[in-house]
């Protein structure tokens, strides 16, 4: 059960509904966030809703029935919108594009891609520099250093940043760099860091955990939703399977039903979900078709030199085909 | 190593060349099916083609390093058409719907149908008579007497029928109400199947296994391409995950990867992909955006009373948004 | 709900039992089998199990609320004993041993295979004359006359066969020479299959599904035991995973759960459910500790020259090590 | 390729062979453990071992061509021993039993399990204070506060804690009270807390992630040796499959295999690897027979009544009896 509290109520309004709630036998948290103040309630037992709605300081109550409640579509109707600035926006009805090298590398890289991103008009840039590697003796990102130097250019540019962060630590030190901080598919259950994420006023993507059910990545966003971060987004990335024609297999599933559970926005990374350069392209079409409402895919200018990843990243003229058509598929998709 | 022989090659011409592969240390297998002669050595040794490709009653020769051969894109660029007759076909470039019920239930379900797929200008009919069924105390079909019902139906309106065998007593009882056999997601690797199918002169159409790789799939067709029948199309219809979230996990990779590899055409299935009905369209849509030549998909009058698969079934209604929206879909795919 | 019906049961007692079941909505098969007869009764509504029970020519009534009942062991408690004569016995108490190569190759290569099996005091030799190959240019086994020529050695040897069947049409041909049909791992759902294996009074042992999940290998074994044979026997092979290390995943706790389950014996098959060599033996002495009835694993007097499977084949030294030490761990289980 | 560098090695040695494998094209690491100094250098070239062997400062050099070097028993044919003090070890030969509640509840809960375990002769306390949960409205834990309580009076009966560490910032905080830290299945790619257990000289049990591959688990230990130490131990916990009979899906094989791919200890854990109560014995009975070195596992005086995990721990009865099997069944492993 959610319920929505007033902006005015009195702490003694607070206190008897919390009484109410827990006589219920529901056990409540209070969750305050960026946005507004709401009182969660997890139980079973069945009750008469205006019981408790008439009460008070209350502007609204729902009832709930999945794991995950702030995040779900059944209370909050109305799409979530993530404004990133100087007009780019992630929402419903549109298609943020997300583009970028694996790791960030080097200026005359960044640079580059810039120049690439501009020329196409897309406005943010994905990058590592902090990169989770199986092996300690992988490279493992340029570290703070790299995205002060990235942020320079970028915000030069009029460039939005989507970077991973990898631990808490991290959250204060990239705080004045990033536009979008991202959870990697490895730390999707990594809950310290996203109660971390949710008392930061900056936009989070999800990823999905490289086995996460779809339900645990919904739960993953209710840790940030509820620690005060309402500006929450996610993004399938394709399971691990025992399919090994492909490096993960993308869930075109879970898009269509992330769309329908959720009101955040769903991003899509073709690049990570099929893991092979030729079959990114159609990979991401399809996704747009299933109901994303962004995507974001790796481009390097010479993929075959990058530090990581070179094998599912895009060069730019592949990067420039796939704008294109992505823009003429979501056109068609919104006119159907 | 795909040797194509001549349509006029001697026995003698023959027997040299086999004697030539053999002293390469490659394993022959003579191939000769309703369209032409192969010989396929399967070896390791490296050798100079031309020692081979020069003898007489070679056309072509091709070197495919595959565990598959016949129907790897390698040797054959030119995709497969499947033309089921009175201008039905099945190929790149066009997009084939296959609809109807789960299971075939009665005449008048049978009418309904018809009625809906001529008004759509669908050209072929789905549904099972025989049922694989995971218990022996579920409905099993109306077996082939359902099927000679459907056919007299079905005929009259024009409207092509591929539906499920599921073992090779089946094949000829089926043989004159059938444009496609269906083999199930059950029988992918029922190789005897296979090797009787490849004996047949009717288009065969190959579901992928409910954990089969794609590699076996392609494995699985070779075998009727070998045993004689290049009338062929493979079906990916989902996977077995852990995801419960959804019936099957939809490989929307696969889509793409086999579209690359092989020159059969690709069917995608979004019913048994996904499973539940709200979430047909988006799926079936992103198929073809990842460049599926056809989709197959389970309608009903009353999906609520249907014998099977109720809840992955669409109604007319849906049916016919889908249709819609599949030929917009696809068109736009075509113009890219 | 399985009612077990008297011998000796009239038509009409018969009928009044059936009418009585069906209006409660509960829709009946009869089966009979070479034991026994039953009625099978599937439907949800409750009732007062006493109503019928006590109706004449009724042995016994329980409800069974799983998918399978007949192969459940909340009817009949008392293990499934299966008698191969000779006082050959595969039953709980007792630990079966099925060795021999993957492939039948040769009369050498039996005769060697029983001397080391009749050395050893093992009782069944296993082997394949049709082998399923993923690729249609793999040896596929030598058939029927192979089998014949194995069944005079190994008839002659004291030594009980069993080997794969793949089709309806080799359960005829093969009766005389096999003392268990075996079911692949590609077949568990091949239902026409099972449901002749039915009618069949040999025994059968139903290898689990590539993939395929507990309950629907229990379902199989209804399929056979509700065709008319008791004598079955199930056996976990592995699962596919996304694991490479190994071949297979073997489910080490679905020997435990069939244990639960069902009365019928469960064999496990570490060869395949681990897929290397080295690694076979501690995987087979830890399906024993888990509560397998027997154990069914390759060897080959030169795994290196098999035809199949040698890479998880046992030379005769591992061989005999390892049955000597299946055989204490044995011990030590039923001392516990 | 790993260079074990002699204790007294001087700067100017260390930097020669810095320069020499460099030259080889080699990226080389320097490693110094709380034990020893490598150098551990990642390539593809071959050349002649010698020529690096022979130089001033290195005491033995070996070629590892895994993505993990230091955990590889291809240098380090010695096992691993864990020392926790006191006579309590963990290590190849002996059977390190770890026993106790999913979470840590109250000072009477722990008093319990304490008087269950020196009962039983069982040196080592699991339990959890804090607990990674899916929702972030479940019971996530006492804390350190309750460590420090269960400290006391652990610390009093000689019984050794091992306990999960979810973050970097609980490491110091933890470190007076832990013998074993444990890195859970949602942390084992958590790098930065690896890294930082790399510095700590206590002990660390790694869990295999929850879909994590066993040369990932081998790569991430690899993170920790590399960082500083050599303490440590791998854990088998189940892996995430698509069978839903069982919570995970035991990996038996992976025990095997990683007691021939390492010299660190492998400990099992059948109570997340089944699941369920019932299953937990036989399981666990099979990994001992696998090669574990030692089991941890659930138990609570009142199981139906524990915070969390209830449904797979064993009661004190349970556990006394499985106790007393896993001895027996050790003592017959180790006379094989």
């Amino acid at each position: 059960m959610i319920i929505q509290l007033e902006k005015n109520i009195s702490t003694n309004q607070k206190a008897q509904i919390i009484d109410k709630v827990t006589a219920l036998k529901y056990k409540t948290t209070a969750v305050k966030t960026q946005k507004g103040e709401y009182l969660i309630g997890i139980g079973k037992k069945e009750f008469d809703i205006r019981n408790v709605g008439q009460m008070d300081g209350i502007s609204d109550i729902h009832i709930v029935s999945d794991d995950y409640q702030l995040v779900s579509k059944k209370w909050k109707v109305k799409p979530t919108v993530i404004d990133l600035g100087d007009g780019v926006m992630i929402e419903e009805g549109g298609m943020a594009l997300m583009a970028g090298p694996c790791s960030i590398e080097s200026e005359e890289q960044i640079d580059k891609v810039i120049a690439h991103l501009v020329k196409n008009n897309v406005k943010i840039m994905r990058g590592g520099v902090y990169k989770p590697r199986s092996s300690p003796y992988s490279f493992r990102g340029l570290g703070n250093d790299g995205l002060k130097m990235w942020y320079k250019a970028a915000n030069a540019a009029g460039i939005k940043i989507i970077t991973e962060v990898m631990q808490v630590s991290q959250i204060a030190e990239m705080y004045e760099y990033v536009d979008i901080y991202q959870v990697g598919a490895r730390n999707t259950q990594n809950f310290n860091l996203l109660d971390e994420l949710g008392k930061v006023d900056k936009p989070v993507l999800i990823k999905r955990g490289i086995s996460g059910t779809i339900e645990e990545l919904l739960s993953s966003a209710e840790y940030v939703f509820s620690a005060g971060n309402e500006n929450l987004m996610l993004c399938e990335r394709g399971i691990r399977t025992y399919e090994i024609a492909s490096r993960n297999t993308m869930d075109i599933n879970a898009i269509a039903i992330l769309k329908e559970k959720t009101h955040l926005p769903v991003i899509a990374d073709p690049s990570h979900g099929v893991g092979i350069r030729n079959f990114v392209e159609p990979v991401a079409l399809a996704c747009i078709m299933a109901g994303a409402d962004g995507v974001i895919y790796e481009t390097h200018e010479k993929p075959e030199e990058a530090y990581s990843d070179g094998q599912q990243t895009l060069n730019f003229d592949e990067s420039e085909k796939l704008i294109n058509k992505m823009r003429r598929v979501f056109e068609l998709r919104e006119s159907l």
